[in-house]
């Protein structure tokens, strides 16, 4: 490495070092502020134990499926010669992801109750700030885990012939855990919430964080399990892998391609460093510039929490492309990179403001219009707006793609694309500080409403809430988005992968023309697995759900006194029911994921693998933009007719019951199987990846 | 043409003749049974008038739309000197269609009072064959003219250099008439069962087909305009397009290729004719057995009605193999071709049984119980199913892609799962005569409650309906399955017509690298078309019954008597408001369908194009099955409760409300937007391989 590349390798896990610093002082702010009255305490206590030992029993199986992988690569990479590598790589991608969410979901856990504090005390800035702080603990752990993983494996790995083997393993760590996190945190927090709200609101007639109804400690768990602890997760693997996918291809690309991305005529492995380096080096930016950020939003708290949010998650992306734009001439790179970078950045703010419109404006009183005429009519206009929404969204990731791929020279049209998933990434830490933001002030509600606090602290907490949701929406449009561009990426880079080990070997370039039919055989094979996943994870939700409303109604039948609010629900039994269907539900899906492009791969070969990712990645892409936004706006929906929206048609009404089915069919949509699937295609595309050299001479 | 060429190609056209005059022996034999009561008559004949109104109506937009196509065409490709020639055949394929549809409908119409007629004489047998003489009418002129059109156009064109153009256009004629006959068919008749349904059922509390129902006529309307008319259209453009897939394949591929499928040394031209005629001439015999097979069913109607048409259903495909088996050899062909056609067919049959077991089992029991807890866990629980069932059939359908591919000799696999295609689809005649069986006896059911028959009549009429409905599922399994695989053929076919074009023009081959990001990127635009045409048929559909609950409340309101039984209702009115809709609400996602590959095949080139197609089959497929299968096991699950099924939830239940939401979702997903996605990509495919010598040197 020459000391451009050293420097620039600095860059990324300097800034992750300060990203860690940062987020200690506002874990240790956050935990210093006052904690309230005892009953909040007692709630908040309840919440955090819960989600500890959900976090606890889920690192259990975590582990042993770890030792097993690890295993498994020690055997498979043995002949090559880098088992050990392969699997301590593989054990690092995991064990930070599990750190930063273990980190990121107590510092939410702490939060959540003091941001109702802060509302009780009748400051919304004050409540903002809390809640931003407690979400940028989660957010900078991510960013600067990611980073620092990477950047230390490339700083001492640059030059050793396994590099990409460490690289692809420590993506597979990260994909294993976010798999696993999304999709069991999925399950418990949808299922805690469709059973406790089908329990409480029909069967029992009591509102929704009532203090009576059992599921409701279980329900706050779940937005901590899943939505921040499990959306951590994900975007950290997001991250990771739309980082190693650019690295990918630099490393496979032919010279020449590479060398026509300097300006300054480095060539060979000079260049081919730079263009290794230039992903890290540019995220480790984006943190830079993400850290100023939050430190700006925290001072414009005084302002309107919609206003201060979505600047907080569209600014950032800007900067990060000036900068970028002064920075690559120095450094002798093409502007080519930041017009890719730029692409993506926008295109990642674009998609989420169509996803925020399609959630939160007109469309939503489409659907609060059409449940006038009952669920059905309701359910109808929502499976449309979020069809709609999904055509719109997958246009803008295409123009990201078109863009990326002219404006580079010849050849690296998909080093491009990645670069582009890099510049959607680029404000990871503020993007997923604002997504942890959204549930803690959720739990800050529920938090206010179990312990009675009154109708002026509820109003903070809702405000607050809100705001969470549209932010939630915008949050899922950059991951969603950057999914589709990485596992472009990587899929590429699986070809590419896949060639470079057949020429060193002497072996003729496998050629994967689209009418083969082993490839069509596997689009078809691809096209089903989204399915597979979206089938399993939504029945069980389903199941668990059942599960907790029958013991919902048991407890209300047994316990003398709970429906006069006389006698403690028993919360922790719903909590462990959750726990347990969710850790046992997430095999099969999370199998799928790993397992299928392992038996595809080994059994039809690369070109029906590849055929395969193809297939998945349409699919998947699309399914999960469906689910989310559909979800999102039948949520949205019933949230409009409650605040007021139809005249005539008030909470209760007929209508509201209507919307509400929509919502509760949208809950799994939006919370675990949309983002289920796009996680799927995530990990087959970074486990082809992996498993390339082992198939390549197939 | 030798005179081996010369035999086999009559065989198709012999077919269609003698399947003609039976269609007209049919139609006769049932206009002359006797018709029933005055009141009877009466609700027939609307019922009839309103269909042949849309039916009049559709076709004038038809005709104006053909003659913009036939100038475009005609313009296309006058520089190649196959102006006139492709606008001709555009307007055949589109006027067989017209006719077959035109015919099938008007006795599917006379059919419907007269087996209410003989379920009024208490004779299950008589109903069960005035029923399937009804719908065989549809079924043999479906194939029949096909057959007819593909066969003579061959006869004719066979040594022409512009074979390949005239039996694009013809396809493109065909797809664009089901395409349209399909979308706007399936609005009609879902907006007015979902309309008239929560109006009837839910706001006045009155049971469907109830005679003071105003939307009773446009509900038994859209039964024929939908599921007979349009699906008769669809199935008519399945057949030709699996054929000219086969045989643009058998075109284009290589000599040395088309050369190993024969075992007596045919080689050449002699070896090329043959494979472009075994397509039509195998479908042609399956027209032949499908013709016999109808007339032993009809003789075996004595025995329970639900035997009788599953036989009809799964035993012909056995049978025609058995009988390409024997003629194989005969004629000097590899009985690779024998094994492709029957992994088709077997591998529809095994979608068909598939698709029965998830519409009609056990799946719908868990939906039904899942409805005790309301109408979310049951859409759930619905959503599931579709999606677990999806994956079952796509992996048949890999299935036999894989079997097709791999028994043929090496570089025919596409010609392989062309074949398989052709297999699935050598019973179109029957499997068409069961389909449009189903909205006969739903028709007669409407009209002996809409006449007050009885129970006694009711019976009857609701053991042929209920038979239909499985019967249905059975036939989409057919339908989305080969047109999968058609879509597959019709995709490497538009590859190797590029490439042939470009071969001829002495240009390099265009080698379509899954890696491109020009691919890619069409990849992404493909898998957002299905839910474009998802999108605004649902909205479509939602609109169209929003409108029809507006004047069925309005008709109550203001006409004195009618909730009394002492008025007519203005079903008339209806049945305009149904057709108005339908028919300008399907322009948008024809026009998606027609002139998106236009579009990016102009635009971005035939490599984007291609990836788009990909993209497009890979979603639309997978889209297509779980709309259609989700929307049938909820109307099932329904029926189940209705039934009886789930003790201590009876009719009226909050269950079976509940579950009457999971059927209204369901009505647009399987009958409009399911089958409108499937056509989508079968006409996308299509229209690329007709633009493919005019994009090729791009």
């Amino acid at each position: 490495m020459n000391s451009l590349i050293q420097q620039m390798t600095m860059v990324p896990i300097a800034a992750s070092v300060v990203g860690l610093i940062v987020a200690a002082f506002f874990y240790f702010r956050v935990k210093s502020l006052p904690e309230g009255t005892e009953t909040m305490n007692m709630i908040a206590k309840y919440i955090r134990e819960g989600s500890m030992t959900f976090l606890m029993r889920e690192y259990k199986v975590l582990a042993f499926y770890s030792v097993g992988v690890f295993g498994l690569l020690y055997i498979a990479f043995r002949a090559e010669g880098t088992g050990l590598l392969a699997g301590s790589c593989f054990l690092l991608g995991a064990f930070l992801s599990l750190f930063s969410g273990f980190i990121g979901m107590k510092a939410a856990t702490f939060a959540n109750v003091r941001t109702t504090q802060a509302a009780r005390e009748g400051s919304m800035p004050n409540a903002l700030l809390t809640a931003l702080d407690g979400g940028a603990v989660m957010g900078l752990c991510v960013a600067a885990t990611a980073l620092l993983g990477l950047g230390v494996l490339y700083w001492f790995m640059a030059e050793d012939p396994h590099l990409s083997t460490s690289l692809h393993s420590f993506a597979v760590g990260a994909s294993s855990i976010a798999l696993f996190s999304r999709i069991g945190g999925g399950i418990y927090t949808k299922a805690a919430d469709v059973g406790s709200d089908i329990a409480g609101k029909v069967i029992e007639g009591i509102p929704e964080d009532d203090p009576r109804n059992p599921g409701g400690i279980a329900d706050n768990v779940g937005d901590n399990v899943g939505d921040v602890a499990g959306m951590g997760a994900d975007i950290y693997e997001s991250l990771v892998a739309a980082l190693v996918a650019a690295m990918a291809i630099a490393m496979t690309a032919k010279s020449e391609y590479v060398n026509s991305l300097f300006t300054e005529g480095q060539t060979g492995e000079e260049a081919r460093f730079l263009a290794l380096t230039l992903p890290i080096f540019l995220s480790g930016v984006g943190l830079v510039v993400s850290i100023v950020c939050i430190f700006i939003a925290r001072t414009l708290r005084q302002n309107s929490p919609a206003m201060v949010l979505r600047l907080a998650l569209l600014v950032p992306s800007i900067i990060i492309c000036v900068v970028a734009f002064i920075i690559m001439p120095m450094i002798g790179v093409s502007q080519a990179v930041t017009y890719a970078l730029a692409a993506g950045a926008i295109g990642g703010g674009l998609i989420g403001l169509v996803t925020e419109y399609y959630t939160a404006w007109g469309p939503i009183e489409r659907i609060a219009e059409a449940s006038k005429t009952g669920a059905g009519t309701g359910i109808i206009a929502g499976l449309a707006v979020g069809m709609e929404s999904t055509v719109v969204s997958l246009f803008i990731v295409a123009g990201v793609g078109f863009i990326a791929n002219l404006v580079m020279p010849e050849g690296m049209g998909l080093y491009g694309i990645a670069m582009g998933a890099v510049g959607m990434l680029a404000g990871t830490a503020i993007v997923m500080t604002v997504d942890a933001y959204g549930p803690i002030s959720d739990n800050a509600g529920g938090i206010s409403e179990m312990s009675k606090l009154g109708p002026e602290v509820r109003a903070i907490t809702d405000e607050l809430d809100s705001v969470g949701n549209t932010t939630a929406a915008i949050g899922k449009g950059f991951a969603i988005g950057s999914a589709t561009l990485t596992v472009l990426s990587l899929f590429s880079a699986f070809i590419l992968e896949v060639n470079y080990v057949r020429e060193m070997s002497g072996m003729p370039a496998l050629i994967l023309r689209l009418d083969d039919a082993p490839i069509l055989i596997g689009l078809l094979i691809g096209a089903s697995l989204p399915y597979a996943v979206g089938a399993s994870t939504m029945i069980a939700v389903g199941k668990a759900a059942q599960a907790i409303i029958e013991e919902i109604k048991r407890q209300f039948d047994e316990i003398p006194g709970l429906r006069e609010g006389k006698a403690e629900p028993e919360g922790k039994v719903i909590v462990d029911i959750a726990t347990k269907a969710a850790l046992s539900q997430m095999v099969l899906p999370g199998s799928v994921a790993l397992l299928a492009p392992v038996a595809v791969g080994f059994i039809l070969g690369p070109a029906s693998l590849a055929g395969m990712l193809a297939g998945a990645v349409a699919v998947g892409a699309s399914l999960s933009l469906f689910m989310a936004n559909a979800g999102g706006a039948w949520d949205n929906a019933k949230k409009f007719i409650e605040a007021g929206g139809l005249e005539g048609h008030p909470k209760g009404s007929e209508t509201h019951k209507a919307a509400v089915v929509g919502d509760t069919v949208g809950d799994p949509f939006k919370d675990t199987s949309g983002p289920g699937v796009a996680i799927l295609i995530k990990v087959m595309s970074v486990v082809s990846l992996l498993i390339a050299p082992l198939i390549a001479k197939f």
